[in-house]
């Protein structure tokens, strides 16, 4: 059959499933997601031997460093992945809430109720546990879900996804409800994103590229979750010790992901000292430097950043480091270079934290906090559907909130307008 | 100069003035649209000249009387546009506002606080009020606007923008902050909607061609207010009073808009006795009727409607009627040829209101009042920015609310991620 075909059928089950999930009472889908993540504890060995098909051949293929640990499950990360779903099960029911009511002086009484956003595609590569992240929200949210995941993780994704359908099969929901698109074509996500009449919102996650091919093609709304480059600002008025320690934790702690730091301002007036010490501690951790002409005085031996990199995501141990004059040039870069994702002051003076908080439009700006922090989970929304870098619809970390709508409901006694 | 670059240049301008409006305080926000209101109401013969333009114009294409309607302005609507401005003037500054703050375990405080989206882009037809409406409520709501009205329009709404932007001198903000889009080229609007990096979000509301054509172009998030097909059923436990005072209202009182009924659904059980006499009512006021077979037995003379006509919005003194046998088929007629606006039920059953409310799935789900109500200001909202057929980031009547985003402020005291 056709890929257009196969992806329609497909998109088209999903969308009758869409029926079903959308009216699931709360209890039924909070079991539904307490059996899933006790499956997924279970399947321990299933998952592991399906993930070592897919490290196998990403070995085969010499995948750079980071994108083999996004890739890889372990113990830990299945137990994760488990705890993450009961987290879930345990937020409020996001559909069917009423978000206001008010009554008019005609008499008319105005419900605005959350519903399901029906049919939600997400797009993304390499890490396993997203799989499982996007159909449990999806699923808490009454909503079918696509999961069109990287073509390096298939066999972990069937495995994870097999989970939830046994799962569904239990519970007389149709299965099509939580669906791996199995077609590896490229060109099957410019099909999908133009099925606006089966399927409400798409979610591309990953780089520019991705975003680039979605937005040319795509019909249907889409919510973003583009690149990170994200920043760490050292003021001159820092706490230098916390300086350092929130530097290297958003640099080192995990580098594959979005929220990590990629470049390091630091304010010329602690440079001489900061420099040095941080130089030292992230070249015993292997990241590697690339520093401007100042950087490179205080930090022997590092590469000259060129233009190019202030504008990368690396997604590996290297980082980007720039000596910047003032606050005011720190924004600047900022604004010009960052993604709009994360970025973080390191101060003590609280007008600097002011200044920063309300000219850096960035989805998340923190004040004496690593980035790594800017994640669903971290901010209590259980697990997250990604990290929107969109301001419509959800912005940031994009939890079960960010995968309903709203209805208005309007009763009368017969009004009519005049 | 071409086409690409003076919008381009245009954009650039309302981004750079949105930088001014974002930061504008709440009460230069309302003096400032206060002064709009007073000179709108003062400027009654500049706007009446212009429109007569605009109208003289009309009449010589003869374009069709609901266009006309639409089209004109009077005394009446003046006030109106000026009231509706202080209405804005008056509702709470959507802008800083603290959505939910909370402390994570580990002390992290976490602020989700509301932000201007940047430049609007509204792409628009006919109606010289959606000019103002737009413009008050995207400077309430800290951003600018790009204004794409209709040719036919083009005076009225020169006039009405150039009151506009002599206030924002007043108030030394950059008149680019409320720009009309003068050139009439269709090709404009693919050319605007590819701009993303400088328009945040596109609305465009109109018929389905413009649909087709902003969905085809579109680079930049779009929240489409595209058309209503708005149905009135008539339930077998109807009170026929007051069915027919809201079938009236919602089908005559305004014809070319978008929430005024075009199709009428009347169960069986009541069809012989209700249609008889609202036949006779529409008759006497001009509406043309176009019914199916049981229909026609009960209002005689009038045309067969066609499979065309449950799809169309006739905009016009137009109406289809159909007679259904359930409820279920009045929920399935509205499922299959609806365009999710506003559907309204009329019935004393309060089980076939529960029914109707959560199995219709459009932005309005009304009982036993005239869709007619689907509109911002009725809602309380002030003005609209028009009525979102999308479901996301805002659906339905969209006022200041829709024109907003929002950040994540984390502040810690140097906490980092394990």
């Amino acid at each position: 059959m056709k890929l257009k075909a196969v992806l329609t059928q497909l998109a088209q089950a999903a969308k009758d499933a869409s029926r079903t999930t959308a009216e699931l009472p709360t209890s039924k889908k909070k079991n539904l997601l307490r059996d899933v993540a006790f499956r997924l504890k279970k399947s321990r060995r299933v998952l592991l031997r399906a993930n070592e098909l897919d490290l196998k051949a990403a070995r085969h293929m010499r995948v750079p460093h980071a994108m083999m640990d996004r890739l890889m499950l372990n113990d830990e990360r299945i137990a994760g992945m488990a705890k993450a779903v009961l987290d879930v099960a345990r937020l409020a029911d996001p559909v069917g809430r009423v978000l206001a009511r008010w009554k008019r002086p005609n008499g008319l009484v105005i419900s605005k109720v959350t519903v399901p956003l029906g049919v939600v595609l997400i797009i993304y590569e390499s890490r396993p546990n997203v799989t499982s992240e996007c159909a449990s929200l999806c699923l808490a949210s009454g909503n079918s879900v696509l999961l069109r995941g990287g073509r390096e993780a298939f066999h972990s994704n069937r495995a994870i996804v097999e989970i939830y359908r046994r799962v569904l099969a239990d519970y007389r929901v149709p299965q099509a409800a939580v669906s791996l698109v199995h077609r590896p074509e490229r060109r099957g996500i410019d099909e999908l994103v133009r099925m606006k009449n089966l399927i409400t919102l798409a979610i591309p996650r990953g780089g520019e590229r991705l975003m680039k091919r979605v937005e040319r093609h795509a019909r249907i709304p889409v919510v973003k979750h583009d690149k990170g480059i994200c920043h760490v600002y050292v003021d001159r008025d820092a706490d230098l010790k916390m300086a350092l320690e929130i530097a290297f934790n958003a640099k080192c702690q995990r580098v594959g992901v979005c929220n990590a730091m990629e470049t390091l301002l630091v304010h010329e007036a602690v440079a001489p000292k900061f420099l040095p010490i941080l130089g030292e501690r992230l070249a015993q951790a292997g990241c590697e430097m690339r520093g401007d002409e100042r950087t490179r005085r205080y930090v022997k031996g590092i590469k000259k950043a060129t233009d190019k990199d202030w504008d990368t995501e690396y997604l590996d141990r290297i980082l980007s480091i720039r000596v910047v004059q003032s606050l005011n040039q720190a924004i600047a870069h900022i604004q010009k270079h960052g993604s709009a994702h994360t970025d973080s002051i390191v101060t003590r003076n609280r007008s600097a934290a002011e200044k920063f908080k309300a000219q850096v439009d960035s989805s998340s700006v923190m004040v004496n906090a690593s980035t790594r922090f800017s994640d669903g989970n971290e901010y209590g929304f259980g697990a997250e559907i990604g990290i929107s870098t969109d301001k419509i619809h959800a912005r940031g970390p994009m939890g079960l909130e960010g995968l309903v709508s709203y209805k208005y409901i309007v009763e009368g006694s017969g009004q009519v307008r005049t």
